[in-house]
């Protein structure tokens, strides 16, 4: 039921990655989703047609439901991201926003700018009553399941009540678009103690533990590759988005760092690649700007087709499970326990 | 010429592993070193004999080079730090670091409760001018030489000044230490340009563009396990210690997550070992607290005899190349620089 609006323009290797993955995530999604390709006909069109001849000839049934939007414009890494919506109004990430609001479309993918598609999603879904900034949540692989970080780098100086928005997000996000019930959720710091941290963490502590969701406590650097405490797995850690960011790029650098060390050790390509498979990011389906009023899922700017497949997935999971209406409801409701 | 005082009781394993590690430092240090063993004499002393009629037999000529100094208290992870130097005055930790300022040693190293060693070691030893609280210094693996970051958990909510402080302590940390001139210093951040991050190290870098070091800019999450950025290798890299915490504990734990991941796909033992040894923490000289007027060395609670050999080691070159009164100057240099 899912329409779904992807940015063919945006990324390192669109538009081959992009047009590729919308034709390989259309073979595994059920048949009544579809998929806009946004960007300059003649291009998506050129594509399409390598693709369909080519490497993808398989996958020519699935051409129906491919719909092509046109969008002249491209935002360019250099685009000031405040300046996209008004500067680019025909740009591949501004009409593919404007179709939801439209109510042509049920979300957005992009691996274009991170920044850009950001601001406009902010400018264009607008954000949920309550919230003035969205929040970037990420899948970290540890070694339970995969662990819902945010912010990952949208909101740089954070206060606890911030903190707090983000647990909900993150929280309704596990439930409906990884499935798992009642979420535990915790907050990063240095110490297992609700006393250590700095004081926004200290503040949020207590503001978690009556904020209607499962919190577990404070996690530390070391639980998230561990999926949780000795005691508790988490599903959801919350930090401000410097941390997060910080972290974040951190665990994307530090397998190829490990990889090199290996090889030189004489462990062979194969044998990591079979071994660290679930530690590869194209595995997992982008990361959801939460609190737009809307869908808008970021792919990593080298996103691969698969990658992209995943993405587009994932906004289809986050449609069905009406996970947008789902947020307005949980911030509604925990601003009148508030009031 | 140093004399070095080792909390024969501080850590998991101890005595055992501060003793083995005592006299494995003495086998590699230079004949003028010595070092006093703090703690229970007869503990200290039981364990000694153990040790020279069994493993460690070969190392019976280092016994000479060892002292005993009395101290019958313990402090235990369960005391407060703050209560140590007062409600424990016999402890090993405040017995140890108080020989520094009789005078009748050069160093201290414990493995014990490091928030108990560092509120001793400030009381103590008490701060160089200028200072508040001493920063925590960690040496990170990389890919290329290993990147000296603080603080690491000392100071959780820091101002842009603290940051500047940071870097002068880890620039003099790394010239005396590690030997290496002229260090480069990086201020973690979320992206390159210096208008990004959060109000602290947006500030920060404008004042580190003008503290005379060798200042190369932002660095971000993905340059730590890489040494640098494409453009610069790195010594040393600013944060506060909340995020420097985090990332250290993240790093503790993502080695045993690939292990895991790559005996299951069956890489052998042996390869892990031989390709992860420059990732092993016990390689490093344990973490020295920055800014007390005196040296005093943190050792992982986990340490072996090999970690706590190095940890003595390093205690024995930051007396050797005189880094407490390197630092001293520096920072007195810096202070009348902005008066």
């Amino acid at each position: 039921m899912a329409r779904i609006a992807l940015d063919a323009m945006g990324g390192d290797l669109a538009p081959q990655a992009t047009v590729a993955g919308a034709l390989l995530a259309l073979a595994e999604l059920d048949p009544a989703h579809s998929i806009q390709l946004v960007g300059s006909t003649p291009v998506v069109e050129a594509q399409l047609r390598t693709l369909l001849v080519g490497e993808l000839a398989a996958h020519a049934a699935q051409r129906e439901r491919l719909t092509i939007v046109e969008a002249p414009d491209v935002v360019e890494m250099t685009d000031k991201p405040s300046a996209v919506v008004r500067g680019k109004p025909n740009s591949s990430m501004a009409v593919g926003l404007r179709l939801q609001t439209d109510g042509k479309s049920d979300a957005f993918v992009s691996a274009g700018s991170t920044g850009a598609q950001m601001v406009a999603s902010m400018m264009i879904l607008r954000m949920h009553a309550g919230l003035e900034r969205p929040a970037i949540v990420t899948l970290f692989p540890s070694a339970r399941k995969p662990v819902a970080v945010l912010d990952s780098g949208a909101n740089v100086d954070c206060g606890a009540e911030e903190l707090v928005q983000f647990a909900r997000l993150g929280a309704t996000y596990v439930e409906c678009v990884l499935g798992r019930a009642n979420p535990a959720v915790g907050l990063l710091s240095i110490g297992e103690e609700p006393e250590k941290g700095n004081a926004v963490t200290k503040e949020a502590h207590q503001l978690l533990q009556h904020a209607g969701l499962n919190f577990i406590g404070n996690v530390e650097g070391r639980d998230l590759p561990a999926g949780g405490t000795e005691r508790h797995a988490v599903d959801v850690v919350v930090c401000d988005g410097f941390v997060g960011n910080v972290v974040l790029k951190f665990y994307e650098a530090i397998a190829p760092l490990m990889i090199g060390t290996l090889r030189t050790a004489g462990v062979s390509a194969e044998q990591l690649q079979a071994g660290l498979k679930h530690l590869d990011y194209s595995e997992y389906g982008g990361a959801p700007l939460l609190g737009v009023k809307g869908v808008s899922i970021i792919s990593h700017g080298k996103s691969s087709p698969r990658a992209i497949k995943n993405a587009v997935k994932a906004a289809a999971q986050a449609v069905v499970s009406r996970m947008n209406d789902q947020i307005g409801a949980r911030l509604a409701a925990a601003s009148e326990h508030a009031a």
